[in-house]
């Protein structure tokens, strides 16, 4: 249940992903939502999510909510699809100021933009196990023909750099072959894989990708303007927090930002 | 400094690595010491250690030790690269069991079998990046050229299954064509490598390839055998502790040790 009496519209965003990956959610928030503060907290020192059980992502969340809240965060975002898929749920039982996940954004999109309703999900392991995307699309629209498959590899890829060429299109087909000539419309669920878009575009011709990242933005803005939450701040100030060696993000983020951040915004997080 | 005083020779040996790469060393470790009881931990919440810094590999690697100190074990062997090759010196100083690390005993091996001295050693990006293995190897062999080259892709691949076709062969080629015909000796200096092997090999012709875990047993052997240390019970346990869902290591354990091991041996650790 969601309780806004000690929220106050001056307080910042929280956005939390496992690493660099939720820096295109932050990305598009500043775009959609330029008068907000945001705090960013990126679980550095224990990342990939995407093997692991749901357990363990339910611990890390809390970890990193806890964390945002003792930053007084007004809202948070989790933008890590892993994270969304294994715990949202459970969290929102929990904890009652407004928690949104990437899952649901990128489901209604694709059920919106898909004309033959046969829509395909790629993400991590655990994302894909979950079935979420699958559930939640079927809710929305009963005919749907959903086709889920995780590709492990994608996340070290675009973390290596190899967000093009000979061995990224190899891997590429290797994976999304499966989905060739049987869908209109594919959901990156996972926010790495945006990422991919030119060269998966390229494999999978006349293909919607639906990312999450910008439908997000979106419905956060209606839910702060419903809860009259808003903020139109001159200048919003922007904070970085990382669990693992605030050096290296600080490099990485900027491959994933296209946007420079200063050294100065980047804190170490004991999650 | 190494004090025996509380030991005893029926304690079990500990061994921990950041997941399951480690079980290649634990193979070995069962094979040259068949009456010693073994403690297995893998740390496959917070997995893989690779990219990660410095301070967080230590802070890892003592929390690691202080668990296994808990189940009394009377010697420690990381068989974890990139912890051996960042937290070893400083963890010896701290505690006062033997605790035995995977560089040392490749190096010792390399430099033996290494005719023109000309060696490679391929590993995480942290363990290139201490630089230890060049440091030993010249410290042992002053007129040694040592060629140093991070892998970051093979380790998803080996998790992923990877280890052999196409797919693989085109990274082997991408990292180690700068090795091709200027080594005659290359250490494998990550735990998962040693599954690549085969295909290592049919790149790099007649080059030696050196994993630590063989040498890493045998030392230990001399080192329990000079502390009068040696256990030689004729039904050793086994036990393996992780700090994700055991039920997902249960499964991949079996592909890294070739071998069955029980439901039963696996436990949850909270590291």
């Amino acid at each position: 249940m969601i309780n806004t009496k000690n929220l106050s519209r001056n307080k910042p965003i929280g956005v939390f992903d496992s690493g660099v990956g939720g820096l295109t959610v932050f990305k598009e928030i500043k775009k959609v939502l330029p008068g907000e503060d945001i705090i960013y907290l990126g679980d550095t020192a224990r990342l990939p999510y995407g093997n692991k059980s749901r357990k363990t992502i339910i611990r890390f969340t809390i970890e990193n909510i806890l964390f945002l809240l003792k930053k007084k965060v007004k809202l948070i975002i989790i933008a890590c699809n892993t994270s969304s898929s294994l715990a949202l749920d459970y969290i929102k039982k929990i904890f009652s100021l407004p928690i949104i996940g990437v899952i649901e954004p990128a489901v209604k999109k694709a059920v919106e933009v898909s004309l033959n309703k046969k829509i395909g999900v790629i993400g991590t392991k655990s994302t894909i196990e979950s079935k979420i995307y699958e559930r939640l699309i079927l809710k929305k629209e009963k005919k749907a023909k959903v086709y889920s498959l995780s590709c492990p590899l994608f996340v070290p890829l675009v973390e290596e750099g190899f967000v093009k060429g000979r061995i990224t299109q190899m891997i590429i087909r290797f994976y999304l072959k499966k989905l060739k000539g049987k869908i209109d419309t594919l959901i990156l669920g996972c926010t790495h894989y945006p990422l991919l878009k030119k060269e998966i575009s390229s494999y999978l011709k006349e293909v919607k990708l639906i990312d999450s990242a910008n439908s997000v933005a979106e419905e956060v803005r209606i839910l702060l303007e419903n809860l009259n939450l808003l903020n139109n701040k001159k200048k919003p100030v922007y904070r970085f927090y990382v669990s693992d060696d605030p050096q290296g993000f600080f490099k990485t983020a900027k491959f994933f930002l296209k946007d420079r951040i200063e050294r100065e915004q980047v804190y170490l997080a004991d999650v």
